[in-house]
């Protein structure tokens, strides 16, 4: 095939998902949303982590403010702040929006300007001269501030094909004032491959670094990216999970495994191209948006295979049936249609939990069972707690610390100091049986109160308890209110953390059955 | 830009959703949903539909008899069976396989052959010389049938990369047998758009019609296709919504879209076109896979704008923010609201609704209440229907239908044939103030029968109110059970739907506002 360019010696891969991805339809990210994935992407090994747009909204205020106040260390990654050129006939030191910029606290700052002249006179309302004006100086009063400066030039593709002379210019005075990169962006992303090297090259021209930002109107972000990489540009912005407004930004993790396992660029470790496919699931459990199982590299089915004619090939030699090794993404090969992979798999987590599973019968039940149950909703991979309570209920081995014999919980309009709700709980406990109330902030936190204190008498370690998580899905939509809801509790006792799962046709029955687990497994533990 | 090569005269569409589409996991057609996407397809206007494999499994058997039978009458496409070449060392008049093609009483037949040696001595188990007789024999039986033939060469950029001579030598038998045309397979989807164009001129030389067959493991399916294309084939394989196993294929749609709108050829007419959205959701609906709304073209939010900053220029001149006319392809521009949102996007929101937000100041207070809101958690973009009483909240133009005095409900263990929820709800209900009780499965249920009920007499339309949808999410975790929750819910009088949210410290509080605001909007609606 043909040869590739050499790798550049400096390549960024600069990641936007809190700002451009957080564009998209549906998604609304906190401030501790946002850190969440900030670690994450730092985990990942991208050299940029945009954050958002200071002074814009209050929640990309709030988040640069915590990441200054030291809630956000990075290991890898350098924070980065977005915002736009100077107002028209401003002074950039006395705009608002640049001082935010300045007060965000990032060594790198990313600047949108406009580069399509029809942008300059409809949306700006101001002159040519004035709009490079605009650039420039920002760029200067920021690069005088201390910081390194990347400027996005927005609708270039469209800019260059409408006044391809001011495109290069805005270019060209963004180069001229200082700015480090340059960023190319297909902002309205309807470019085609086959288009973009006349372009990139045009502004190749002028000398200064390039990067691309592109958009997925065309289906060909990530190939977009590669053909600007082609002609030389050593910046590629883009989005975990392809997350972004309308169609979505170029998928940052699909464009970095093409550069490291096609290209051969070592734009990523070893070690972070290992975690693309964890990374990419965290974000989705982050973002509430769920994985797309067709992605690639990373997806649930990116190295799926159907049995029958290939299995046997497949055994044989994997690699004449997959484009590459899905270890390198931290991914896996999966048969579909193929019960010994489940029992294999159950042995093998039963193993890792201390369970003897050696036994063909016994695991066969056992992962009938776990079949069942998850037929029915509940999801055991993040619900080690409850699988392992399912394999001691399986094998005899567990010895409850209590029983439930009555639960209820009443929510209403009327709040008082400790809550909305009023849940009654009675369990056995040893020989006792314990009636407790407890009131809270929703039903479950209700229920939690009145469990806890039925317990605390016998078992003082319930105080250690802390529930840390609550997720909710939702099923089977379609059915309205009588859907099927699975919820998963993360639990601590400041030692430890597990995870248990409740399925239910509602989210009080559901919760109730995960905070259950959740209790149980953490005193059989510990009595253990 | 750079200049399009000219269309050929002859260009294929070739759709596969019914054979590789359906290889995806967990997607399972019956003959039925089958008959129904060809008549889809067929409003398309692709010019070939592959139906399946007869012989191969019951179901493919089954599509193709009823086809034959008269169940499937297409106007435009040519229904195409799909096999491979025969067994090695049979006679293809004596495959059984083969014959099953024949049976099929198709006019067209697509023909699966091996291109890449390592696969020829593994998985067929034979040698070089006797596949390229497998490949000849078996085209040349079935244009002795009449049938018009085509040759999916498999794996043919690996085998070429591998063994170029071979992989040449394959599309040159075909071709001599008298393929009309031979597809270049990259069936582990490993390839890249600037490594096509080499491997297709290679094959171009030989002298036969190519088509090309992508699948989308690097991301770039849509552009490896578009890349064949500038190299010359004439055909193109591809599936709607890009269904198909592993990372999925071509998305057949966007490939036209892209042909049609930014090559300008005529592979698609204006009306065939303008029924791309139409068909794509026509069968996420067959199918049961949820539409993707970032799905290029004819997603729902393909066209969905948000960013404040846009907003006020997209009032200027749409087409600055677009890359195409949504129309063309039967979608629409949609304003997103969203804390990202200036004044200009909530104007916009306010016309589509019908209210006049010219006010400088109304509009201006408006935004501040929806930002707030959207940082307590609120997501107004996808719940209309709340947006629109939060506008006639601030314009005075709201008379509630009803208002709530009280609700409580309580959840417990006790399950009846009603459920295990019980609510009641008093409201002022015009002079009169009803009290109500509404059992259910789960706190919501009760409570929507609870209102219902307390409604009915005053506002008999609520019978046909349905809830069709209901999606939690929490927002803020790592406070435990304490966390804030968002509830939307899509409702439906059988004529409208609309959403609502909800939100609160617990999910019966988040639900029931989203509930409440459910009947308030659609009464008050109904009333106008």
């Amino acid at each position: 095939m043909t040869a590739q360019p050499a790798a550049p010696d400096v390549f960024h891969l600069y990641d936007t998902t809190l700002r451009d991805g957080a564009q998209q339809e549906g998604l609304r990210l906190t401030v501790s949303d946002k850190l969440k994935i900030a670690r994450v992407l730092d985990d990942l090994g991208v050299g940029f982590i945009e954050g958002g747009w200071p002074g814009a909204n209050p929640s990309d205020t709030a988040f640069f403010a915590a990441a200054a106040a030291g809630e956000l260390e990075l290991r890898h990654a350098k924070l980065t702040a977005f915002g736009a050129t100077r107002r028209v006939g401003a002074r950039a030191a006395d705009d608002p929006l640049t001082r935010a910029l300045v007060d965000a606290q990032t060594e790198v700052i990313c600047l949108v300007a406009k580069s399509h002249d029809e942008h300059v006179f409809r949306a700006l309302k101001t002159t040519l001269d004035e709009n490079l004006a605009m650039v420039a100086d920002t760029v200067r009063f920021l690069t005088g501030e201390g910081r390194r400066v990347f400027v996005d030039v927005e609708h270039f593709f469209d800019g260059y094909r409408a006044n391809p002379a001011y495109a290069l210019e805005v270019v060209r005075a963004a180069a001229e004032a200082g700015a480090e990169v340059v960023v190319l962006c297909d902002t309205n992303g309807g470019m085609l491959p086959a288009w973009m090297g006349e372009v990139v090259s045009a502004a190749s021209d002028i000398g200064v670094d390039l990067g691309v930002h592109c958009h997925n109107d065309t289906g060909c972000a990530v190939a977009n990216t590669l053909a600007a990489v082609d002609a030389g540009v050593m910046h590629v912005q883009g989005t975990i999970n392809g997350h972004g407004e309308r169609t979505g930004n170029a998928d940052l993790i699909t464009v970095a495994a093409n550069l490291r396992l096609k290209y051969g660029w070592p734009v990523l470790s070893d070690e972070h191209l290992a975690r693309a496919t964890s990374v990419s699931h965290a974000v989705a459990a982050i973002t509430h948006v769920a994985p797309n199982a067709r992605q690639p590299y990373v997806g649930q089915s990116a190295f799926a295979h159907k049995a029958g004619l290939h299995a046997s090939a497949i055994k044989v030699d994997a690699n004449l049936y997959q484009h590459t090794d899905p270890r390198l993404v931290g991914n896996d090969m999966r048969m579909l249609v193929s019960d010994m992979a489940g029992r294999a798999n159950i042995q093998l987590k039963g193993d890792e939990l201390g369970f003897d599973l050696s036994d063909r019968d016994l695991a066969a039940r056992i992962t009938d069972v776990v079949k069942q149950r998850e037929m029915d909703g509940y999801s055991y991979e993040s619900a080690d707690a409850s699988f392992e309570l399912l394999l001691r209920e399986q094998t005899d081995a567990l010895d409850p610390a209590f029983e439930v014999q009555r639960w209820r919980v009443l929510t209403s309009d009327e709040v008082s100091e400790e809550g909305d709700s009023e849940a009654t709980v009675k369990v056995r406990v040893g020989d006792a049986v314990v009636s407790r109330v407890g009131e809270g902030f929703g039903p479950l936190n209700a229920l939690d109160h009145a469990l806890r204190s039925a317990l605390e008498t016998e078992h003082p370690d319930v105080e250690t308890f802390e529930l840390t998580d609550y997720r909710v899905r939702i099923l089977e939509t379609g059915h309205g209110t009588d859907a099927i809801v699975r919820v998963l509790i993360d639990t601590t006792d400041g030692e430890r953390s597990w995870t248990t799962v409740g399925v239910g046709t509602n989210v009080v029955e559901a919760s109730w059955e995960a905070l259950h687990d959740a209790y149980l497994w953490g005193l059989h533990t510990r009595a253990a």
